[in-house]
């Protein structure tokens, strides 16, 4: 399949006039044709001008008709086939088996949401029928149900290039919510991200829709993204990246005319407890596990555990032994980007002024190729550095070390929101555990029990999410079905005819979604 | 029942150290003892540590426990009798009859929150279980529940001194959802305040809750209110005021380390559609119902109709007559401070220089009697004019004189996002209200047909809220049992043993909640 190296507006396929991108095979170092030229003012005016008019048709598509829009889009996606393998994992230098279970991923999500659509529970449909003869006033008839916000911006992710980019989590919870959505390709995966788009693309006219509901363009974050978020017809924004690139966005959001929601998932360093009858009993274990989920993608995970916390003696130091020489025999891989590479670099050079280094991993060949890396430091020293909590993006973990268990809640109770936060546990370990929840769950977005948190299941439990700095919103999450949620205002009808009705709110429940009528689930 | 001037921190009575207010009789100019002293810094880092340290138990008390809570603070507010008729009253100026009413609608809130409490709806629990076997990937067994954002500012509304003040819907609906409140009293009826305030304090102590749960400020916005919004330990916002005063609390909030989402209730005109068909038939008895809405509490009212759309012609011409007749007819009404009434004055006065004068209402008595008045103008003139799209707050409304029905749509699209939009229509409006419709549930939170927009049920299917400026949030709603939603956020428990779980979330569903399991609500 020949790229193009051009953004994709609406059914066109434009060329752009700034300066052009390439990507890097960061495996090689070698530039991968073709160029991207950058979208300008003009590019990003003329999809949201497209978006906008799709809106309004777009949004009342029935369930049906859009559920199957998603499941298109799925099929469309893997009729690519190969290509789309080989060229992510040039982009990339994720392994194949990795970008294959991210393609299931994709598709399985998108085929997800085309399930919750039909159902139809996100409309939160209620009706609080009339009442003429209620003294002291009657009560008119009331009907609310929830509608798209409006054209969306999103900005793939560097880690996820199926799953979290052009048609991943915030895209496809958007479509489904009614949103048209408008893609600022990470210059990352141009090529796999002109791929998918062309597959969405495509979806969109063999449904018949408004060619606005999609486009995607190219160029850099600074003007084609600012540009894009403060665009007025663009009424929500969905991003997963750097901190500095978030709170950058929410910035320009909220300095529009008209502020709008931005959904940022940013920064995490994910905590794990080790509490003391678990790391007693099974410490060779777990730290087993710890390296392998701190390992997996190269550590590039939103919800890679960078912070482990345990209580000092025997037990403690035999773990960190232990990952240590898990660390020291873990093999070199390959970093999305350089500047990821570089980033990382950096993150472990400042890690190692501020803290005792336990290990390092393998030493790789490549441009790009990574060296795990683990410290260890007091839980005083990290209490009074701010800078430890910083995410190091990639296979860089620290251990903190506590004196008791009172000082592990002081370092919990110190750590900045996160997506995650991890209990390693037995059953000596339950009265730990039950002092701890109550913060952690404050803390951060999901909590487990005797498990890594990297692997985030798409389901309708799932809540990737969680107090600033991991997420702009915690009230939010962006993996998982709830995540179409944060697309959706509630509008309430009083007084309408049936003729003039949203089909969902007429008599009878003509399409049987759940309603909440007088107070009573029907 | 003697008032003491003073704040209310927790279950304790503390005498503030800034300047001091005192609320003015608007309807006799007199001051009314006693004088309330502002809180400063220390007041309010105090309030926050209580209310901080209240949360964790708070937010865990059991369903039951907290609904008969609320239906225990509805009881000490009715327990109050008359004085806090008398003293309501004599603060705003309003009738008895509308004060007793409210105080119905407040304590009416309070029990419906105890039901939705109960039923636990907003709870939103989704149980993914386990499956261990599952292909290529095992599933961990997941469970969602809500919990509450933290505790909660509140700034007491001026024009709703119980509905929307210190026990008002944003209070209620946080103490709902599990937050502490903080409450910064309205400088308008202090007196009503603190009458409230110890209600819900001795609310606190009867249900033998941690006293933090509750606390009541007195001073100004721009110290105690703005040093509140700033306080770490503050998690969310609810205000209702001025768009001045709501984006400067909006901006407050996203200046923090770890910003907050304020629900902020600021600014609307909700216009009014005179379909021609509706125009012909009942022109008159509509500018009868048109005048009614206006004068409704002097105007004071978030919904007032401040804006009336119609086709020019003998019709609309005759509608402006009539409500032209009826407006001269108006009494003069005391509005609620000598500073709303100037803004009011100012208002009219700016619609005056912009806008043809159809009518003023009668002249009053007191230094706060208001006139109503009504202008018109050209659609033209109003779209090439921001400026005549400002709240003027109070009994004020724009009559806006359209070419044909296109142009009504474009002066449509022009507006701001507005709290609601009303359809005078008759059958033979069908198809101008089709093509309206989908613009308006673009700009409004409610969108009714042949009635006024003031008075706002307190139901489920209510929304209070509205793209902005009609308040900061169109994600919420400020009135109605949605308005819970607004305080909290989702955690995600994984393969927790079911000791450590939730009790919602354990097998079996103890608390007998609608829950999504595996996708099936059960």
């Amino acid at each position: 399949m020949k790229l193009e190296g051009k953004s994709l507006i609406g059914q066109q396929v434009v060329a752009g006039n700034s300066s052009a991108i390439s990507a890097v095979n960061p495996a090689t170092g070698e530039q991968l044709d073709p160029a991207y030229a950058g979208g300008n003012a003009t590019l990003v005016a003329n999809a949201a001008q497209l978006a906008w008019d799709a809106f309004d048709t777009y949004r009342e598509t029935s369930l049906e008709d859009r559920a199957v829009f998603l499941e298109t889009v799925a099929s469309e996606i893997e009729a690519i086939g190969d290509d789309l393998i080989q060229r992510a994992v040039a982009e990339t230098g994720l392994p194949q088996a990795r970008i294959e279970g991210e393609r299931g991923r994709t598709c399985g999500q998108l085929r997800l949401f085309a399930k919750v659509v039909r159902a139809g529970e996100w409309l939160d449909v209620r009706i609080d029928p009339a009442m003429p003869d209620r003294q002291p006033m009657p009560r008119a008839d009331l009907r609310q149900r929830h509608i798209a916000l409006g054209p969306v911006a999103v900005f793939g992710a560097s880690n996820f290039p199926l799953a979290f980019s052009v048609a991943g989590g915030d895209t496809t919870s958007a479509l489904a919510a009614g949103c048209p959505v408008i893609v600022k390709a990470h210059s990352a995966h141009p090529g796999t991200s002109e791929l998918v788009g062309c597959a969405v693309q495509k979806a969109v006219a063999q449904c018949g829709l408004p060619e606005g509901v999609f486009s995607v363009l190219f160029g850099s974050g600074r003007e084609v993204g600012a540009a894009l978020v403060a665009d007025h017809r663009i009424k929500a924004v969905g991003f997963t990246g750097s901190r500095s690139g978030g709170t950058a966005l929410m910035k320009v959001a909220q300095q529009r005319k008209e502020p709008i929601p931005v959904y940022a998932e940013m920064s995490s360093i994910n905590p794990v407890f080790l509490l003391p009858a678990a790391l007693q009993a099974r410490g060779k274990a777990i730290a087993e596990g710890f390296v392998g989920s701190l390992n997996m993608g190269a550590g590039q995970f939103c919800t890679n555990p960078g912070l482990v916390i345990g209580v000092k003696g025997t037990a403690l130091d035999a773990f960190i032994e232990a990952a240590g020489q898990a660390v020291k025999g873990s093999a070199a891989q390959t970093m999305l980007t350089p500047g990821i590479h570089g980033a990382y670099q950096d993150g472990v050079g400042a890690l190692s002024g501020e803290a005792r280094e336990i290990a390092r991993g393998q030493v790789g060949n490549g441009p790009c190729a990574c060296q795990t890396a683990l410290f260890a430091t007091q839980a005083s020293d990290f209490l009074k550095n701010e800078a430890l909590q910083a995410e190091v993006f990639g296979a860089a973990s620290l251990v903190i070390e506590c004196d008791d268990i009172d000082q592990v809640k002081a370092v919990a109770e110190a750590l900045e929101g996160q997506l995650t936060a991890t209990l390693q546990m037995d059953a000596g370990d339950l009265e730990a555990a039950r002092t701890l929840l109550p913060l952690l769950e404050r803390k951060a977005g999901r909590v487990l029990a005797n498990g890594w948190p990297t692997g985030v299941e798409v389901c309708d439990a799932m809540v990737h999410g969680g107090p600033f700095p991991a997420t702009s919103d915690s009230r939010t999450t962006s993996v998982g079905s709830a995540a179409i949620y944060r697309f959706l205002r509630p509008v309430c009808y009083q007084n309408l005819q049936q003729g003039l009705l949203p089909e969902v709110l007429k008599d009878g429940n003509p399409l049987g979604v759940s309603r909440l009528v007088d107070g009573k689930r029907e």
